[in-house]
């Protein structure tokens, strides 16, 4: 460790400082700051051969950068106020995607406190969740996973308040979280499927969930055509947002990446940015445009329901085969290059489609697609409008007054263009749609704005989730939080409010108005997990409620039957065998909003939470003979440290 | 779910939230606001049998609260700025434990922001930690802890910026971490222990970690002694800070709840709630008075040296018997009633007790500490004031000026109190050592102040870590967050600045001036983690920084070299059997900061991060034969998504 004074450093902590104040616009030939994703982006080209990418970086946008800061002195910011003090209430629900920690968050808006964690695809230490017999349940062994994008579920265009859903890019899943407990509820596992994506839920009524394979294989991957990449293909996957279940899956060739669906039920969309159906980086950047498919929902099931259909794998779910060309299910509308994110406007008109490695969004006027169905025109006649956005476009949001913010990978911007303009400058080139941009840090991925996955959408703020923070929060070591801006996207010029560093690594995310979510305040004791445990009560002559009870279930099983209201649990003691598995069976009798109980054994390796009339159930075996305290690890009362009691262990 | 307009909703939200900025002073009869705790208290008072609970529930809070309110208009409210804006960095590192959650969290302090999670004794999904092969080794399979107290590492009674030890209360651990990289190195199991809850680093120079047992069980705990709770005793373990290594216990008869040392080296504290040796809550609350355990240090370690100690358990570890009465290596000084804090005033002067069942903090004088172990006074002539702080006080913090900080759990404030004129009004009831009481939302736990626990204590800011939030942020449901809340200490007056949401549960922080601390940026190949992988590279014939190979170890196990820079691996296909043990070991040739890689493996429940410069391995079992796509899930390049390989498994 170097020696340095206090002193000293300060001095060096406070130089760094006010460099990052400063440097609102880049400062060329310093690496260590903004410029250098521009550089690993460099690195990058070289390690793969200069093309592809290099082709965009001699874009205008250092001249853009320009242009838009003369703009801007005759704009006005907006004002709305981000601070939120003691005791007051935030304005929005942010619902974060927790990456690869597994989990959900929720957020306040504008506050960007982080209000809760939900543990989702994750084992999580403080509340048992893949660790209690229920979870472990839901998890079926797999207790890892990268959740990338949060959506609510929708009624008429705009969010009903029932339902959270998350995927899981790692093991294929789709989870549900209920927002009367904010607790995830139902977990389904996709076949034929790695790597999904990309997920929408239908927009009219949910309906359907529409999830992305992201990655291509063998269908079905089962060993055979393990070498001949050009026989993979991909599915997209439509699962009912109500039982969970999944209806139907179609094939294609291409890989999947983002999702979107229309406001009317008709269509959904996912962007493909490996149409060549590469193993590589050179195969999967070799085309020049790559496509967005779009699904006719109408015409998949009703050749669903006419079992027009294959089996793949083990043949449970239908799936209609649409590798190739297009056709009644599925065409495909060219986009250039690599296209990433799909959006829809709030007025339903358009799907906005980033380039990625192409400057440009595509404008996909989605009332001009019958007519592709039909036949009529072609899908390339679907695009209205392609304006340059900047460098590594990736995802686009909206304001409700008719101007969408794209987020800007390597140039670090969002750019802020007016839909209507990008139209005309479609077919006038002296028409510039560009409105401003600005400075985000640093290399955004996502970003969205508040009600922007809406009808509703209402233009108050805008969120950039930026994928690498470096020196904008102090040092922490070589793992960083990464950085969610806030941007008050009110008036007609941005204005950067709030850095949010976050855990690695939310994708995504979607800002809810407050008056839309109503949590219940104690545990609902209804729904699957309730009747799994009311069953094991009946079973067993227990009235969950109120007994205490220690039941031996035949040899080396044990059950415990206890209650907890603060500061004492029902059973001050019980005792078992060395080896038993034992099951514990928790019955939280405190109704009282916000107090919570758990279940913690000494050197067991075993804890659980009980929130307000929850039950909840943990399976260990018993150690060695000797005596070991349970403890309530939840806060619960003055005597909270004293509410705890003996499992007494014999030989 | 209850049908309701947006419109309604809002109303009902708006007037919730006037209530909440209101409620500055308790409003009597609103039990669901201030008041639900003392309705809780009592409940749980009825529960136990009313008795000592109601004893200190008589007080004079009400009448304090009015006076300290007239104090206050007089008084001056300190003008720091909390306010943390883009691209500005905090100034101090807050060290917060993450309870139940098992990790460490550090927040950047004014703006109370998360900056990075550290898991600890939990698994976590995103880096991995707990699913890595070196990690699994350090956690021994348990992978779910409860973490209480962080403390750093010291030299001359201030921080030295090395290391950062926290206890986990569930297993019996001792952790450490690294504040070069910021992550776990070590972890100790702590023998003859369960329940350890505080923990302090010598002052001097850390030194010795001292540890304390809260659960008192059978020594040694083999199946003996299971019904006879006389007979059991609680050990108080020292731990060398730099190897780790037990170096010994003291076994005592009492329970021990939190820890401190001095600033001297000469001894360590321990609270005992439970003199009584009780196995329940009326046994442990008999007693009018417990006490604070004295361990005069160099006595034991002479014992130690003369080998008078006693073996128990394995008896790898010497233990020092000193149960029952006050001898050489301990003595007893009793303090009213179930005490539970001990802190150290910055001038090294005073332990500070707090009484958790009598409305008192006892102020122990440790400079009387030598006559009472040379038996000159008796230990209860070491208090030197007890001043009447409010109802269940906790914990206590220092501004370097003279006052001191206790958390007040049941009345739910922070009590600032003089030292000085508290032991004034030891001998002369007419002196009022209280300065002013401010209210806290809700039901403080514990308190700390900017290098409070340091002979640096600069009196900025105060953090009251408060165990329920209840309404003080949007409605997620049953289960909420805590309250961490920022108390401006600066002026004559407190001052209330921002409510911080914090994941369940953190016990404690530590605040430190960000001069101190120097994190590496990427990461530093020494150390025992890297000599495993140097010797493991060693023994195959690979060169970690460049190699690519698969090597079969025997049947059935194959390891995996590759390396990885953005946005490629090494790698881009392996193959390998169905149930092959696959180990695959990735080394990160990207050093420049932030570019974090990682390796997920689709539908295999395996994901790890590698960060700039670092060398990790991940171990599973390849599933059925297929193509399984691995994939970098840490966003580190415009082409991150085109940066995974083919893990071919052939039958």
């Amino acid at each position: 460790m170097s020696k340095s004074t206090g002193r000293d450093d300060e001095k060096k902590i406070r130089a760094s400082e006010q460099e990052i104040v400063e440097d609102g616009a880049s400062q060329p030939g310093k690496t260590d700051r903004r410029g250098f994703m521009r550089g690993a982006g460099l690195v990058g080209a070289g390690f793969i051969g200069a093309g592809a990418l290099a082709k965009g970086v001699g874009g205008s946008t250092w001249g853009e950068l320009l242009q838009a800061k003369a703009a801007r002195a005759a704009d006005k910011p907006g004002q709305l106020d981000a601070h939120v003090p003691p005791g007051k209430l935030d304005d929005y629900y942010g619902l974060w995607s927790g990456g690869q920690s597994g989990e959900i968050r929720l957020l306040g808006i504008p506050s960007m406190r982080e209000i809760k964690r939900i543990p989702v695809m994750n084992r999580d230490s403080a509340t048992g969740w893949g660790r209690d017999d229920w979870s472990k349940q839901l998890l079926g062994g797999r207790d890892s996973g990268d959740t990338h994008h949060v959506h609510m579920s929708y009624k008429d265009g705009t969010y009903d308040g029932r339902y959270i859903y998350v995927n899981d890019k790692a093991n294929a899943r789709l989870a549900r979280v209920d927002c009367r407990t904010m607790e995830c509820d139902a977990m389904t596992d996709i076949p034929n499927s790695q790597g999904t994506h990309g997920i929408f839920p239908q927009r009219h009524d949910t309906g359907l969930v529409l999830c992305n394979s992201e990655f291509r294989t063998p269908q079905p991957n089962d060993g055979r055509d393990l070498d001949d990449p050009k026989a993979y293909g991909a599915m997209h996957t439509a699962i009912d947002g109500e039982s969970m279940e999944v209806k139907w899956q179609v094939l294609v060739e291409g890989n999947m990446d983002l999702c979107a669906t229309d406001y009317e039920g008709k269509y959904s969309f996912a962007t493909c940015y490996n149409s060549e159906g590469g193993v590589n980086l050179e195969g999967m950047m070799a085309a020049d445009r790559d496509h967005l498919y779009v699904f006719n929902l109408a015409a998949i099931e009703k050749a669903v329901k006419q079992k027009k259909t294959i089996k793949v794998g083990d043949g449970k779910v239908p799936v209609v085969d649409a590798r190739g060309k297009d056709g009644p299910y599925v065409q495909r509308v060219p986009i250039p290059k690599s296209p990433h994110g799909v959006n829809m406007s709030p007025d339903g008109k358009y799907a906005v489609c980033s380039g990625k490695l192409s400057p440009t969004v595509s404008v996909v006027d989605v009332r001009k697609l019958d007519d592709v169905f039909a036949g009529k025109i072609k899908p390339r006649d679907a695009v209205v409008a392609e304006p340059e956005v900047g460098l590594g476009p990736l995802h686009t949001a909206f304001d409700g007054r008719g101007n969408a913010y794209t987020s800007i990978f390597i140039d670090s911007v969002i750019t802020k263009w007016n839909i209507d303009k990008a139209i005309e400058a479609f077919d006038d080139e002296s028409v510039d749609p560009i409105v401003e941009k600005i400075d985000v840090h640093y290399q955004v991925g996502h970003t969205n704005a508040s009600m922007s996955e809406t009808k509703e959408a209402d233009g108050k703020w805008l969120i950039a989730l930026c994928k690498f923070s470096k020196d904008r929060f102090l040092n922490v070591g070589p793992l960083h939080h990464e950085n969610d801006q806030l941007i008050d996207i009110s008036g007609s010029k941005m204005r950067l409010v709030h850095d949010g560093p976050a855990y690695p690594e939310p994708h995504d995310c979607v800002l809810v108005r407050r008056d839309i979510i109503h949590p219940e305040k104690v545990t609902p004791r209804d729904g699957p997990r309730f009747a799994f445990y009311e069953k094991m009560a009946k079973e067993d002559g227990v009235n969950l409620m109120k007994d205490n009870k220690v039941i031996r279930k035949g040899k080396g099983k044990v059950r415990v039957y206890m209650t907890s209201a603060a500061p004492v649990y029902s059973l001050g003691e019980f005792r078992v065998k060395s080896g038993d598995e034992v099951q514990v069976i928790q019955t939280n009798l405190d109704g009282i909003e916000d107090l919570s109980h758990g279940f913690c054994v000494s050197n067991h390796d075993v804890n659980m939470v009980v929130n307000p009339m929850d039950t909840r159930s943990i399976t260990f075996t018993a150690g060695a003979p000797g005596v070991y305290w349970y403890y309530c690890p939840w806060f619960c009362h003055a005597l909270h440290l004293e509410m705890r009691g003996r499992m007494i262990v014999e030989a």
